[in-house]
This record gives structure tokens, sequence and C-alpha cells, in this order.
């Protein structure tokens, strides 16, 4: 039995949501006419009590969407240097919004408020591209589903209202970090100019991403979705399976975080590792010891029918999802002790 | 009963699609794990007799991949000024692909092989952007459903050739074309460089377009692809419904084909319709009378739920299609006596 | 003797002039410290009766530089299909502005406000770039140097203010407009959102162009200047040449008409030219009977040391300036009966 | 008498030069004729053991130019986190070239050949931008003059040629490294894809960059600076000063690095300076203590006539340059003793 921890992006759909998905009004998108991608749309909208939603086929879309609104050609966009819209996203902040990059050092893909203050371009300086945007990410993916401290957000949006700068939120784990804090949706939408979420990861949809915020936003994005291919039609059956994720795959979350810290636990008895961390939510990172690479380790890991990806020389990641089970994991903990 | 003649993508799956739909096998598409989409693509490639093909969101994405592959920044496309890259995809060629369009005056958005001669500009020429690719359209939608002359599409390739150009081929309705001339797709995909067809319109899909040509060509595609948004995830169900729209739903593009001339027929019987053209295949172009003008006439039309879009001040669009039955034509018949 | 009538580009700068520009006051212009420049920006702004001005090395870097202010990312910009901004400066449009152009058969490269009315594209369509900037060049070169009708300016003006266009002129040789006109430069100024000048054509200075607008016109160009390559530092020696040759170098662009009127005479009595237009300036076009084409004509002049482009099949080139005198046209007159 | 020390930018023609710009001979450069500026290209290329150079009118376009040649859409360059390509070029990596930036935490602004190593991207992961080019700075100006091991140069390409990457060198201040060190402008062409180099910084020119490299990459380049505006005319003059610089000016840079020296050893002895660093070549930076952070240090050196510029919160930049005398230094000495 093949247990495949490489990404919860590889969740296939339930019988629940396959059901919703048959059972889908469908319509020609383009002409606004898909009642179901309508419903969502609204649905996603209200949740985070902002104006509008656009569904998208992926969050690379929906991120870049954001980006290229808001930032004009020759801004600069300030995030962590793990970002996935700066790592993972194709160099789409220089190829699709033409604007620069700054990329800080933050602590498993968090900034901070300061560390925003000192990186500000001085919008005098003709030199200089001028900083427009700042991105933050949540949970982060390359940080290990490490969790922003909200109080350091809404420092951070502080600064940004302080200093005449956007922020954006890349969450396509942003469930997961609400269902171990105490905020809601409608407390992220008050921070953030726009939200991108994920309905192909934790949530566990085949396709779809939903991009939140203004009229004026979702107005221009929909104008830039149409130019980079993502103006699709009928997508209804996909706009059903994430109003059936949003109403049932979001509590459950915390099942994929309970299995991450059993794995994390295994992983370190296991004499190639050195340690786990940070395990905050469905991501493990496994840092190993020099005698044996993450190359390798994924390999021999996948000679035993477990899947993982190698993240840095050293350092594997395993993500838990909608498809990882009871009897996985202990099969795992059986195989885990070569 | 609302008569929907604005389009060929306003089509609803059937239920031999949906069937499809539903049983087929899933992965993680980014992970090249998607076997239908696999499947689709295989099936597409070898179909036109190339190497490789691209599973895509919309046309939109498929014809702007193969402009910003085969087009450097500051280089030059030519087409006719009808063609659906230059009106209708958002300026893309110029915001995805840096490059400058040379929109030729053609017949019916058909250029021939002298035009295109004629239009290359001198690579020497610092002033001048080089001219490096040429895009066809067939059947060209603002032409009404026109169909090239296949003879003509090989003069113009034996000129790209000659001259060192690369041809692509817009096929978003090729089908319709194939299914009135004696062409397979196989000769075409002998001719163009690359090939984008939609399976969201005439064929009768809720989602999906596939971009053909060399190994090279997609392994190019597939990255811009990602940076445009369009790497989905578990695409199977809709890579389904392409599948069994290439078994099931191509030969029929006969059935829409006489049903426009009936309807033209009809139309040019209106009192405000001065004549029908070209009605070549699922797309009649109704010239208006100086009365009435185009924005008028498809209100009016609008009222007795027969819809249409105007495409210029006299010029109205009707389009046929799988959803349109012998009942609709009936009432369309006695509608249209006003 | 050398005949150059290729362009008015080729004037050497005159004992005057070199005077000037060797007494210049130098700074570094990134600091905005050269005062010569900083009088030349001045001068021309009041000239025009507008804000600002920036000195620049080539007219294609200002007109490019009102460009990419004027139009975001996938605008579109209207202009007639000879004009220089579409034709000459390397596909810029699409490769420094992202946009698209939509390019209008106008009569010697000029358009009307009726043209422009109905070229504007729909701004609720998400199919379309969105109609941002309208582009007029005078007088315009590829047209034979022929001049605007000043009332059809106000026209189109009326119509950009009427549909929220921004109206920009390419005026590289506005000058040779003004001299056969009864308009004033601050006429100009009033029509236009911004104006190009170039000094190294028929002002007869060796390098550079100025842009004029509103200050935040001048601001926003002045960084995309820097990140274009234009932020020169001790540019006061040219800038000084620029002052010269406003102060003496304008009234005598009627002598480069007289001249160019005389030679389309002689070209009319070579048995080789059909015809010569529209001579409304420096530039003659003449037009070949087809025994020679004007790559022939071109090489054929070229050994009797005449100088002239190929401007089209049978199309020929020839521009007056600063540098051509009576001599040069008796020569010319004697040669010319080949 | 003003002390100018924020850039050797500000140098200002000595008699030498401005003799030599007068007699220079001029001819239109888009037609390849001025004779000065080929006499500049052919002498700078063969200095450098190379096939061609272009000159230009700045070291931003001259790098710029190599970047966007060098780089395709979407690729990535990698360079020290100081570089003026990241911080001081506008943003041009992303809004000329369309490429991401991979900016490294070097020592000085110098990074090392396993930095190189360990940051290429993978060009089989579509998530990732592909690394393109490497580009270095010698001196490094925000590294405060830094100088280079050329033995690490070395040892970079030998990464790049194993990895496939291109080596470009921003030598604006080359000249500044070579007089410090045993290497020949021929090392430096034998290591780099391109180089470019400023006239108008320690060689005191007024105007003026060359970009050095093989005929393919300046035929390229010279396509991207005309649509970048950088076509100019009769730059002869300014050619003509280049000319100069380099046969009179490099040696004298040794002058300049004694200056530095002597300004740092002044600086030191000040109260509110922590110390002074590298001052391996014409640039000092002065650390404040916290006492007195560096807006206040400039502008406290202002009211003294002396002129400097704040660099970071607590850093401050001085450089040498042509113009500063022997009594300049004297008359510093006494200055600095607040």
């Amino acid at each position: 039995m093949k247990i495949d921890l490489r990404s919860d992006t590889v969740t296939l759909p339930t019988a629940g949501m396959r059901a919703a998905m048959e059972a889908a009004e469908l319509g020609d998108d383009v002409y606004g006419e898909d009642a179901t991608v309508n419903k969502l749309e609204a649905k996603v909208a209200d949740m985070f009590g902002r104006d509008a939603a656009l569904f998208c086929p992926t969050g690379t879309m929906t991120n870049q969407l954001a980006i290229r609104v808001h930032a004009q050609p020759g801004d600069e966009v300030i995030c962590d240097k793990l970002a996935h819209i700066y790592l993972y996203e194709g160099g789409g902040i220089a190829l699709n919004a033409f604007a620069s990059v700054r990329p800080l050092d933050g602590n498993l893909g968090r900034i901070t408020a300061e560390m925003v203050e000192q990186n500000i371009n001085n919008p005098h300086d003709v030199h200089q591209p001028i900083t427009k945007l700042v991105s933050l990410e949540n949970t982060v993916n390359k940080g290990g589903g490490s969790i922003y401290d909200f109080e350091e957000i809404k420092r951070i949006k502080a600064v940004c209202k302080n200093r005449g700068l956007i922020l954006h939120l890349d969450g396509a784990r942003l469930f997961n970090a609400l269902v171990e804090t105490e905020q809601t949706p409608k407390d992220y939408g008050k921070e953030f100019d726009s939200i991108s979420i994920c309905l192909s990861k934790g949530l566990g949809c085949p396709v779809g991403s939903v991009l939140i915020g203004s009229h004026e936003l979702v107005h221009k994005a929909r104008r830039f979705r149409k130019v980079m291919g993502g103006g699709w039609r009928q997508a209804g059956a996909l706009a059903a399976a994430g109003i059936y994720a949003l109403d049932n795959h979001v509590d459950r979350l915390k099942d994929d975080h309970r299995k991450a810290k059993d794995i994390a636990e295994m992983l370190t008895r296991n004499s190639h590792v050195k340690g786990c961390y940070p395990v905050a939510t469905n991501i493990i990172m496994a840092e190993l010891r020099d005698a044996m690479d993450a190359a390798s380790f994924v390999s021999k890991m996948k000679e035993n029918d477990i899947h993982c990806v190698a993240f840095d020389k050293y350092l594997v990641r395993f993500v838990t999802h909608l498809d990882i089970t009871d009897q996985h994991l202990q099969l795992l903990a059986d195989k885990l002790k070569f």
C-alpha cells in the first residue's frame, strides 16, 4: 500500500464530494452564468466578510493575479525568502507583474513588522523600485507549515497602512492555521487587501483556488485572468467540490495535524533523522544527519512505497492530508524502523 | 424556451459525457500522474501525428503558450486583423509574449501567402521588431466561421519555411473545418509547428483546450503554463470529457452546420436583415439594414428569448451547437417573423 | 561631393552650436544639477506652456516613456499604421509598455476623430485590451512629412476627452509643421497630454529629444528613464546644443521645405519617377515606375553619391536638412538627369 | 570651497578631455557612421581581447542590455544582495528582462563559487525559474569599493561553465580594481561572457558606458538599445572623451585610492565615526557611533560644504575622484575636527 506524503495536493475527491460535483448546476462562467461558480464566489466572499471573490484553476493564478493587480511595473514586493510566490511560482512576480522582489530572512518563512519597516524603498530615489506590496504566507509551506502570530500580522498591517503599502495573504493553507488558532476568516478579511485560498490542498478538492477582496480588485483580476488563460467555461462541477469542502473538510484538518505529530514522532526515532520541526500543522520537516542526504533518504523511502520530497540538502518534507488514514500510519510506523 | 445562439461555448455536458467524467481515474497532474489527462494528451498528440500535447483550461491559454514559446521579446507576430489572438485574448501577444503584432487585412479573417511575404520585417534593421511567427485561425470566429483553403495554408507554410518563420494554428474550431473538408488532423499536424484546439466549443466539453506540437514545445509550454496559473491538479474529469467528445462529438458537427444554414435562411427572410454570410460552418453573420443597429436587434431578440451577440454596428453573430435542437429551430422560425 | 538626403538626423553641429556646447555649464543630471540641462528643460516646458520637461538621448526614448507612463499593462494604444511608434521603435509599445496597438488606416499617416471613435474597445469586455491612449505624429515621417490639420487634432482631442482617453504627440518633426501653419507650441501644449520633440532631426543637434507634460508625467518618466538606461550624467553640452537650435534653427526649416520642393521638381523630371508626394515639409516621397524598384533606384543613386532610402517596393524617401546647401541642389539637378 | 565626495560621477571634463571632444569627427551612429564612436568601440573591444563593443549613455543601460540578451523571460539571475543591478537599476532585471533574481548574502558584495553552486535552480522543476546568469560587480559600490579576488572569479567561472550558466561583469569601477591588482583587461575578457564598463565614474567622462562581448551579444544588444531609447546619433564627442579617459585617466586612479586612505584616516579621528572600511579603492564607508545617525551626519557635513551620502542607518559613503585635489584634502582635515 502506497503512502503518499509528498503533498496535500494529491488527494482524490471523496464520495460526498463526487456526488456534489455530479449534481452541480452549470453555465458559461465567462458570461458570469455558472450558478455554482457564482455560489462558491459569494460564499467565500461572505465567509471573509469581503465584497467579492474569483474562482480560478490554481493558487499560483490567484496569487499572481493579486500581485499584478496591486503592483505596477517597476514596483517592489516584500516577502519572506521562503515565500511560495517567490520560490515556486515560476518567477511570476517578474514575469507577470514586472515587479522586483525583496526577499527577507524571516523565521520559518515569517517576517516581522520591523523587517518590513526597514526594507521599504525611498520613493523619491529614481534608482530604486518603489515598494508597493507586502505578501505574507500562512501557513508557510517552505517553513514547514509554520503559523503566523496574528498579533504580528496586525503590526505588519499597521506598518503597511502607515507607509501606504498593500498587504496580500497567500492563504493556500490558511484553514490549517485557522483550526489551530482563535481567528476566523473574517478576522483575516479585515487585515488583508487580498487573500488567496486553495481548495485543492488540505481541503481535498481536485482543482481550484479563490481570490478574495474588493469589487475593484476582483474586477481587475477577472481581466488579467482572461489574458492568463484562466477564463474557463462550465467550471461549476469544480466549484461544487469547493463548496462541499468548505462545508465538510475544514474541521477535519485537525486530524491531519494530529497525524503529522504522530509521524514526526516516528521519524524522530529513525536513526537517520536528527529531528523534526516545526510540526505546527500538517507538514513535517525532517532534518537528516550528515550520513544520509535528502535525495538518498527520499529514494530509500520510495523503495518502501513511502513518498516524500527533498526540501534541501538534508531536509525532507512530509505532508499529511485527507487520504492518509490511521492504517497508513500503522504501516508507516513499521516501515520507518530501517 | 430559451434559444441560446450566443456561442458554442454555452453547451452543457451530455449524459454520456457526464458518465465518462464520473468514471475518470484521477491523479495530480503537476506531478504528471493524472492518468486521464495523460490519456487525453497522448490521444490528441497521436491524432495529429505529433510528439506531445498539453491539456489546459482554455484556448486563450493554449494560444498564448504557443505564442510565448515561439516568440522572443521584441519579435513580431503576423495574423489577420480579425484573429482571436489579436482581438479577444486581452492583449496577450504584448502582455504575455512581449511581442508586436502585424494585423493584416485578409478575407473573412484569412490571409494569403503573398500577404505574409510582403509583411516580413527586415531582420537587419534595428528599428523594427523581427518577424518570427505567423498565426492562422481555422475556422475564423470573427470571419463568421470561414474555412481556410488548405492549399493556401500549404503556400503560407512554404513562405514560412523559406523565410525562417514559425507557423501556429488557432484551431479552436478546427473540427468544424475538418468535417467540411477532406483533410485529417494529421494533415494539419504536418503543416503547423503548433496547434491549439478547443474542447469547450463545438465539441461540447465544460472546460478545456489542448496544445499540440513537439516535445520541446510542450516542455517549454508546461513551464509557462505553471507561471500563468494553469498547473491544475486532478483535472482528469475534465480530460475524460475531452476524450468522450473526440470520440463522440466530432461527426455531429455537420448537424450544427446544417442548422446554421437553416437559421441563415430564416434570418434572411427577416425584414431587418440584409443578408447572412458566410454560413460555412456553425456561425451565421447577419448583416442588418440601416434601420436597426445590432445592439437594438440583439435586444429585441432577447425579448423573444433568442440570444445572439452584436459583432459590429450592423452585424450580429449566431452560433449553433450541441444544445440547439430541431425543436429550437421550429420555435425560432416562428419567432423570427417580427 | 556627397549629397546625403537619407535623413535629417545626419546633420553635424554648426560652428555656433559647437561654441555653445563648449561654453556649457555642466553638472550631474542624475542629481538634477546640470544647469544647462535644467535650463533646456525649463525653456521647452515654458515654450509649450506646460509644467515640466525631460531631456533624453532619443525620440524613441521620449515616445516610449510617454507610452509607458500613460498605458498600463494590457491597455491598448490607437495610432496610424504608419506611426513611428508602431513601425520603427523596435516593438516598444509591447516590449516597454506591455500594451497592445490598434493601427488604423489613415491618410498619409493621419487619422481622424471618427476613426478614433470607432476603434475604442468596450471597457467592460474582459476579452479586449482597454483603449487608453491615442498617439498622433506630426509631421508624419512615413507619410512623407504630411501635416495634420489642427482642427482635426482638436476634434480628436474632443473624442479623447469625452471617452476618457489620453492624447500623445510624437512631435519629432513638429517644428516642421509649425513653420508651415499658424499654430504655436503653446497651442499644441494645450491639446496634448504629452509631447515628444526631437532636437537631432531638423533642428540639427547631435543628440537629444525632450518630453513635455505635467509635473506628474515627468516625475514618472524620470523613473522609467533610469531603468531604461537614460539617466545620463553631465549632459549639459548636448543640452546647450538644444538651446542653441531652438533659438537659431527653427525659422530656417522653411528653407529645408523650399529645397524639398525644388528636389521634388527635379525628381519628377526623372524618367524613373512617376511622381512625388506630399512634399509638404522637408520630406519627398518619390514613387517609381514599375521598370525600376526602390532598391535598384537607391543603389543607382548611390553610385552618383546621392543618398536616399527605400520606403516601400516602389517608394523612395529623400529628406532635406541643415547640411544641404544650394550647391548640393545644383549638383543634384545635374546628376538626376540619368 | 565645496568638497563633493558624494560620487565619482560628479566630475567635470578636464581641459584635455574638452579639447578631444571638440576635435572629434562625428557621424550618425544609428547608421554606424560616427567614426569616433566606432574608434572607441574598437579600442575597448581590443583592450579586453573581445570581438565587439557598444557605446551607450549609461552603465545601467549596458548592464540591462547584457541581462536581457542573456536571460529569457522566466529565467533567474544570481547576484549579491548588494549588487547595483539589483538595488539601483530601478528593478530592471524584472522590468527589462522579465527575469527573477536570487540575491545572495556575500562578503562586502562579493559571492563565492560555493554560493553560486548552491543556488542554481533545478531546470526540470516547472515551479522554479531557471538559473541562467551570474552577475558579479567589481569593484562593488555598495561593498565600499571592495575588490574581488581574481582566483574566486575563476572558480565562479568554472561553476558557470560546468552548469551551463552565463557570467556577466558589472565593471562600472573595474579600472579601480585593475590598478590595485595584477590582472589586465584581457584577463577579465577571458572569464566573462559580457562586461560593462563606465566612463563617467572614476575615468571622468561626462557621459557613457561600454558593453563588451561577442559579435552576437553586441548585435542583439544593439537591437534592444534601440527599443530602450539608446540609439543616439552624433555621439562622437562623448566617445572622444572616453578615448581620452582610457588613454589618460586610468593610472591616476591610484591617486584617488591614496586620497581615500587619507580621508579614511581623518574620518576615523572624528568622534562620531566608529571606523572606516574597506577603503580598498576610491570609496570609504564610515560607520558611525549610535549617537549620530547617517542622515544627521550627512546634514552636518553639508553645513560645512562637505558632501557625502547616507548608505544605511549608521553608514556614510565618501568617494574620491578626479576633481578632489590635495587642497580639498587639507581643507577637509581642518573641517573634520568637529
